[in-house]
């Protein structure tokens, strides 16, 4: 999959670009070398469907995604969709009759590197992206995700096509841990007990944009300045949360950002998360009390905009059952844990019993060219994949 | 000149762009209908000259710059411009005969916006720009200075046509204040005694870009973390200084810039004046040194430039005396005060005797589309530029 990339580092494969597209209909080909029946939704959800012995039985629905953030791994997502489809070549090879229909799903649009919004593909299935939604949503070229889906051909009216919502007896993707929780623990296998759901906030500060020789310290009233306390208070808010809250500034933009002109305007992209809903509104709360405090003091002007609140999730307990009895079976070492990344199941936990389960990657490094995990790690994680998705997709007792 | 911009609110009129090169016409065409002699130097520069009885005699400089920052105003440059045309109409108009030549010039590229360094017209002038750099300064898109000047015809290589810097007799430029002295103080003219030069570094912090989700805040390496810390010191160095210090940091960019990682690097642009050198060496060293610790306590790499170090600048008594003395004459009630800003006189003050009228401007706005100066501040500006001049060029007792 890593030549399905911008030039440059790692692997830049942004939703909906060129890149993606040419990495679609390679993976569309692949389902269709292990025969599954391929249909597309009108956001661009790619479903892989294998017939069950039972073709109106509920069905197993497994995927990831395939999109990147600029300058990342070949992993993040791309491990998901591929260890699918390989669980499916594995039931070809050993003649395995799933009893259920399985699904196997690329979601769209999973980073939010480009509309500033994640796992929009899953949220599109779940009913919970509107078509107002997708066309207020803008990529940094002002190009509404609408249209965009529009040029690519697709028809997000029509979601016809898409995962039948009540008829999915249970979800499972695969995903590489991106943290370290894993590999310092020494364990093959993670299944995710919970998902940290992201709190986005974006924020406009608009102060005076001055000479910056002319302009005395006292006369101010630099967005910059005020932009830097609230990114360190987004900082100090998370470090010292008694329940593990994490909180990145991930986008600063300055206005007009040249040498001799005092900042006037700066946009700020916070992102919040936990997988504690109360320590999570917390922190909030606090930052967004702070912003305001630092504002008045400085005199500047602000707009701050709710970009996402999602609840986090909880995953189900008989899906977990299910994947930790074949660790135990397989004899694999696996680990119960939380996920502090965001994941497409999150948004189908809520139709669905979901579970996931995490493979370890290298320092935990994730969303950068340095991504890795090694080739024992994936296996492990496909084997365990193939044995859930089988018991998964027998009949009930 | 407003009309020579991009669109957009305010002046945009970036050096070396097809609007900047439609201003320069237009100058020309201005200047040519006083009967100036127009010619270009190897760097853009241009000259027009009124011939002196004396054609031998060293020459009174005049000028200012037309280029602006991105959404900037109407009148700072562009004022000493045109007023020196202005003076010259009226020399034409009352048939003054100035015994010395007179040069007026308008000097390329004097915003910093475009190379991040600032007055490179009167800097090529004066000698301090090699080929070297003009080779090595490059903007946003990566194309060179040397490149963008070849590519407007212009030979840098060959600069005989310009400024004849042993054949100066006294330089003078009119600028608008670009701060808030003489509104405040109710004067309509100031006459500059010292420019504060600038300082300016560029900073390049590389942490590590890190999933924002499943990075705990103890594991992190946060570029824009250290940078905001960075940012803060700058202000509060340069507020506590003694004697006046200003201190921006008016360039932030971070990478990747997108909400779900964390930035790996971030790169800032800082800019500190005084008229006190002792004063800006030691805001400057301090800032260094507390970059250092930054980077250590938070593990991130620095690499820190050095753009540009320049000394503050005395203007001449004697210019000073000249131009006091024009608006006694004229009943107008002026102010001797140091300049903030950077100008393009600060380099040719090293090679002839130098002074600065400054015209007040509203609220001190600068760099900014809502830069005004009153028509009547304008012309009082105007009468002494004329008048001092007119003084300068005439033969010494």
């Amino acid at each position: 999959m890593r030549k399905f990339s911008l030039p440059g580092e790692g692997v830049t494969r942004i939703a909906f670009s060129d890149e993606d597209w040419q990495a679609r209909a390679f993976i569309i080909d692949l389902m269709k070398q292990e025969k599954l029946a391929v249909r597309v939704d009108g956001f661009g959800n790619i479903i892989g469907r294998r017939e069950g012995l039972n073709a109106a039985a509920p069905a197993v629905v497994c995927g990831s995604h395939i999109d990147s953030v600029p300058n990342g791994g070949n992993f993040d997502g791309v491990l998901g969709v591929l260890g699918a489809i390989e669980a499916v070549k594995l039931m070809n090879k050993n003649g395995f009759k799933n009893y259920n229909p399985l699904e196997i799903v690329v979601f769209m649009c999973e980073e939010s590197s480009r509309f500033g919004v994640a796992t929009l593909g899953s949220k599109a299935i779940c009913g919970g992206l509107g078509i107002n939604a997708m066309k207020q949503l803008k990529d940094a070229e002002g190009i509404s995700l609408y249209e965009i889906l529009r040029a690519r051909g697709l028809d997000p009216e029509n979601m016809k096509n898409t995962l039948v919502l009540n008829k999915i007896k249970a979800c499972l993707e695969m995903h590489i841990e991106q943290g370290k929780v894993l590999e310092s623990m020494k364990k093959s296998v993670g299944i995710v007990t919970g998902i940290a759901a992201p709190t986005r906030l974006k924020l406009k500060l608009t102060g005076k944009a001055d000479h910056s020789g002319a302009t005395p310290m006292h006369l101010r009233n630099d967005a910059l300045c005020a932009a830097a306390e609230i990114i360190l208070e987004v900082e100090r808010t998370a470090a010292a949360s008694v329940q593990p809250v994490v909180g990145t500034v991930g986008i600063v933009r300055a206005f007009p950002n040249v040498m001799n002109v005092i900042p006037g305007q700066v946009e700020l992209g916070i992102d919040i998360r936990s997988i504690y809903t109360e320590a999570k509104d917390t922190a909030v709360s606090h930052i967004k009390k702070y912003i305001e405090n630092t504002a008045k003091k400085r005199n500047i002007k602000t707009k701050l905009e709710l970009l996402t609140d999602e609840k986090p999730v909880k995953l189900d307990k008989s899906v977990i059952n299910i994947i930790e009895d074949s660790c135990r079976k397989k004899n694999i070492e696996c680990h119960l844990m939380p996920s502090g990344a965001g994941h497409d199941t999150m948004h189908l936990a809520q139709f669905a019993p979901a579970g996931m389960i995490f493979v370890p990657c290298r320092d935990g490094i994730s969303h950068n060219p340095a991504e890795w995990t090694e080739m024992a790690y994936i296996e492990q994680g496909i084997e365990i994949l193939y044995a859930s998705l089988c018991r998964l997709s027998e009949p009930e007792d």
